[in-house]
Order: structure tokens, then sequence, then C-alpha cells
């Protein structure tokens, strides 16, 4: 159990938007919003799973939509109060904790903000270990939980709770509201019980962003001198999958959903080679030279080449110069039921997996 | 205060398939689900809206969605008693009585099969007094009544209950849940007190749709021998319209709706005329050698030529011989917040309003 104030809150959404693999949605946004409550409400309290009494009531929170409509959108100070009021109401349960689902730039930041809003902790846990960009696709899928009771609002007022037969139709059912409503949706989703949260859940991901934040701050802020690129793949345990300049970005906003595809040419040693990353919200493969360097569900994430902080989706340009690291995923997608999941294939990459560790190691092999 | 068993519902049903006008669903369908519930569960308590307790609470129901689906994919036994419970838990009330909020084969139909399933009465009055498209279109509407809580269930077992700013949003927001699911939704809306169902409703619509169907099968079983045509509009208190046979039909099924247009090349002393009547779900303009002879609210209907039997706009056909009349909308919808909901402009036809039996009259001058 710690306290998480305006310190941490900078370094876990750092590191937390490279756990985004690029998508999770604008960290600067999701920072302020965090930062906000916290300046009026007081610190957070953080606690581990093992932490939650077993008889405790579990309800994480997130924002459901494209992560371009927040940069214009925005959130509401009491939308989460009022989602856990609904929650609370239609459950008959007290809710103890909230706690994040995915890690990424804004849906790491929102539970921290509902939590000091609310006076509750928050849980040292999630579903994914980084960003996904369907409901559904959490470890506590594969752990047979439910993603409903599921209530969400909307900026105008409109709000709901729903029951399903499945999470996938709860993805379907509720992007479609998402998408009506104007294309973001508060939620709060995955209510559970603390031995869910422990057996299931990605655990530590709060604090892992918050080291991997600190460790990028460290290389921009200069503090080592070693070879950065090799200092930085160490601290982050990433593969390096390739440098290069942005030549063209195709982008396309479809079902709620942002969706495509960055281009790049080689730079330094990957001078002469091509790539490109495809995405839908999150990035989902890195092809180099017409070879598959990585797929999900490992986090393919887009780093500044010269100050080593994450480059979301929507601020990738032309010209702009990055390295593309590959990190190995939670183990619990790396499953039969997890790949199910998020594996190559349900993404449409007819490829099978492999992990980025070992693809990297055989490139051009 | 009256039982509704056998033979009302096949009155009722008959009366409600004219006053959907093009729309509110196969009656038969409608009727085999209200009948095998009054066989199974006993007959149904009417009651007039005055003989509903001041402090009751009731709570309609109906089926959204584009007539058509109901057709592959009928009804479940208990879909409305799952509903009711929703809105019991959610409300903290109990339903004291169910009601149906638009006239037509299916929505006058599944009010009766859930009173009767749930052993409760059903008010003789709705929210039309005929079948519209849109959720919002309710004299209620009009009155301020919200549609929600509204809570919904499809036939997989997604179920959920929602709360929004407007009637319009509900109708947006419950249509792209209608749509995702496969076209169909039952819902239970617009839950009420007895007062609002007093001032603002369609009173005793049940009862004109089973007297309406009486009429229907009294000319059909030829028991009046003067010109049937000339007793039929005096029964039902119609205007005459156009008498044709069916040369065409444009069909479109689009955002959960029946689109289409009927074309008609005239018969009888029609004989040299053409028509075409053009709907949303339900008829919305008819048009006869380019003059406009009845447009919404006012109630185009299309019956059989010879048996004047009501054809749904499902079951128009090419070489169908019908004759296409004219009912007087219920008062409510001539006024100005009326005619916003449900004018000829809300629906994209551009002219004004004029009562039908005024245009009838007009005709040719």
């Amino acid at each position: 159990m710690r306290t998480i104030g305006v310190d941490e809150i900078n370094d876990i959404a750092l590191g937390a938007s490279l756990l985004g693999a690029g998508g999770g949605g604008d960290p600067y946004i999701g920072r302020l919003t965090a930062m906000q409550a916290v300046k009026e409400c007081g610190p957070v309290t953080l606690i581990e799973p093992d932490e939650v009494p077993d008889d405790a009531f579990i309800a994480p929170c997130a924002m459901m939509g494209a992560p371009t409509v927040m940069t214009e959108k925005g959130g509401g100070k009491d939308d989460f109060d009022r989602l856990f009021d609904l929650v609370e109401q239609y459950s008959g349960k007290k809710i103890y904790a909230t706690m994040p689902m995915e890690a990424g730039g804004v849906n790491s930041m929102l539970p921290i903000a509902a939590a000091a809003r609310r006076g509750i902790p928050l849980v040292d846990a999630d579903g994914m270990g980084r960003a996904f960009p369907e409901l559904q696709m959490v470890t506590f899928t594969i752990g047979g939980a439910s993603a409903t009771p599921l209530a969400y609002s909307d900026e105008k007022g409109n709000a709901g709770v729903m029951n399903n037969v499945s999470n996938k139709w709860t993805e379907d059912i509720a992007r479609s509201i998402t998408n009506i409503v104007g294309g973001q949706l508060m939620i709060c989703l995955y209510t559970m019980s603390a031995k869910m949260c422990r057996d299931w859940g990605v655990s530590g991901i709060v604090t892992k962003s918050e080291q991997l934040g600190k460790a990028i701050r460290s290389i921009k802020e200069g503090l080592i001198d070693t070879t950065t690129e090799q200092r930085f793949l160490e601290l982050t345990g990433g593969c390096r999958l390739f440098s290069g300049k942005v030549i063209d970005v195709l982008r396309e906003t479809r079902g709620a959903f942002n969706f495509g595809k960055v281009v790049l040419e080689g730079i330094g040693s990957d001078k002469q080679h091509e790539a490109y990353v495809e995405y839908q919200n999150e990035n989902l493969q890195c092809v180099v030279d017409g070879e598959t360097l990585a797929t999900a569900p490992d986090l393919i994430c887009l780093v500044d080449h010269d100050t080593y902080i994450p480059v979301p989706n929507e601020a990738v340009k032309y010209g702009k110069r990055v390295l593309v690291v590959g990190l190995p995923c939670a183990p619990q997608w790396r499953s039969e039921a997890g790949l199910e999941l998020v594996g190559p294939r349900y993404f449409g990459i007819d490829t099978e997996y492999i992990p980025v560790e070992e693809r990297s190691k055989r490139k051009g092999e």
C-alpha cells in the first residue's frame, strides 16, 4: 500500500503511454484529468491485489471509443462517480476499490481520477498489461469473468446498465452505443471479486508503468551516458525492431475505431530498409522488408528517436523519426485461450503467433 | 373493465392492422403470440385509463425493429416478464398494468400476451392511436413524459436498462442496439402514472381496434349488402384515396427500418390514373396523379380491394389490387407540438400538413 500523487502520475502516464502500444489515448489529456482530481481530492491509495479484502467488490472503469475523440470531447469531473452509483444501485453491493482495465495514456489515468474523486483505493492490476481495442480482450475473459453488469454514460447525460450473454456481445452493443453518442463512452465494467482479480489480473501494472516512466524520463533527462538505445532496451525489456522516418500515414475512423498504417523509411543502421506498422487503435503488426517481426498480443511501440518518449498513433506525422520497439506481452496472453482472443488471426493478420523475442532474434535468417 | 379472450384478440388484431397504416408488424404472428398466451394463462382484464388507481405504475411494452425481422425471429414466451422484473428492480416500483404504445399487427398484440403471462391488466390506451416508426413519436412526448427508464432484451438474452436525456436520444440509442443485435428488440418504456396515461394517452384504442376489426369482418363475411366500399368507409371513418393495382414495389431495410414505395395503376373509377404510397415502416404519403392526398400523421392504409382486409407493407406484391384509405389521426397529433414530432416535414416530405379529410375533399380542384 502506498499513495499516488502528482509525481507518480507523471511517471505512470509516461510509462503507460509506452504500454499503450500506439493506442490507449492521449497521455496529455489523461494526465491532466488525473492530476486535477488528485489536486482537488488528495492522493490516491494504491493497493496490491493481495491487499484487497476477500469479500470486497472491485469496479474497474475506463473510457470506450476512438482515442482521437477524447482529444476533442474531454471528460466530465463526476462521470465515474455517477457510474459507480449506478453499479452500486444495480448490484446492491458497495464498491471497495476501482482499477484500470488497460494500460494506456487515458485508461491508466481515468481510474486514478475516479479513485481520487470517490475516495476509494486503486488496485495495482489491470486486465491487459497493455492497451487493446476491444472490451472482451482482457485476461478476465480467459478466467470466465463477465464484463457485465456494465454501466455507461456519455457527456450529455445518457446512461445505462447492461447485462449480456458474452463479453463479445458486450463489446458489440457498447460499441454501437459509443458510435451513436459520438465516439466516446465512459464505462464501469468487469466488476469482480478480489479472487478474480488475483487469479487473472495482470498484477503490478501501475507500478510497472511508473517504473517504465521513470526509466524513459532518466534517458530523456540524460542521466545515462552509455549507448542510449541499448540502455532504453534494457530498461524496458524491449526488442529493437526498426528505426526510421515516417514517410506515409494512412488513417481511417471506422466503427468508433481508429484504423491505420504507418510507413517508415530506414535511418541509421536501418538505412536502405523499409517497414510498416498496422494498427486498430493499438499497433498490431510490424513488418520490416516484408518480414513480420512482431504481432499482437506483443506490444509494438513507436518512441521518439531522440527523446525515447512514446509516440501515440494520433501524433504520428510525416517526417517524424522513431524507434520501433517490441515488448513481450503478459504471459496470460500466450496461452491458447489468450491467443484466441487477441492473437494475430483475430485481427485478420494471417500468421501464427511467435513471441517477439524469438521473431526478432531470427530476423533475416 | 372487461376481459379479452380469443374472439376479442381476433378482432383487435384485424382492426389494429388497419391502424398499423402499412407498418406495425405482421398481424398473423402478433395474433398467434397473444392467443397462445391467453390459452395458457387465461383471458386478460382490459381497464379504462379512469379505472387505473391514482398511485398505480403502468409499464407499457413493445417490440422495436423492422417488422419484417419478427416474421423470422418470432418472440420468446417470457421476454416481457424478464423486462418487467428489470423495470421493477430498477425503479423499485411494482407494475400494476401494462399497455400498448402503438396500434399495429404486432405491438397491439404483444402487450396482451405480456399481460396474460404476468397476470396484470391491460390499459385501454396507447401513445399513438396508430403505428409510427420511432420511439419518441408518442403523445406522451408532447406531454413531457420520458421514454426512460427503458428496459430491453433480445432473443439471445442480452438485456439492459437505459436512462437518457431525451426521447430522441432513446430512439437513437435503442435503435443502434436493435441494429447490432439483429433487428429486433423487446422493450418496456414510458413507464408512467395513471395521470399521465389519462392526460396524454389515446384512450380506448384497444376497443377501437376491436370495433374496426368487427366492421372489417362483417364486410368480409358479406353481412352487409349495400355498396360495400361506401359501407367500409362509413364503418372506419375513412376517406377514399385511390383504388389500384400494384405495379411496382421498392423496398430497402436501412438502419433497422423498412423503407419503400408502392406504385399503383388505377382500376375501376381510377382507371387512367396512377398513385404511389411511400413508407418508413408505416405509410407516410399518398400521391395521386402528382397531387398529395394524405400525409402523416394521418393514417394511409392499403386494404385488399375485394375482402377489405388490411395489407401490411411486407405483404404488398405485384398485381395485388388494393383500396387506399385515409383515416384521420388522433387529435393530439394535429397540434403544433404533435406535427413537430410526426408531421410530414419530420419525415422529409416537403409539404404542409393538411388534414386528410380536407385534402381528399379538395381533390382535383
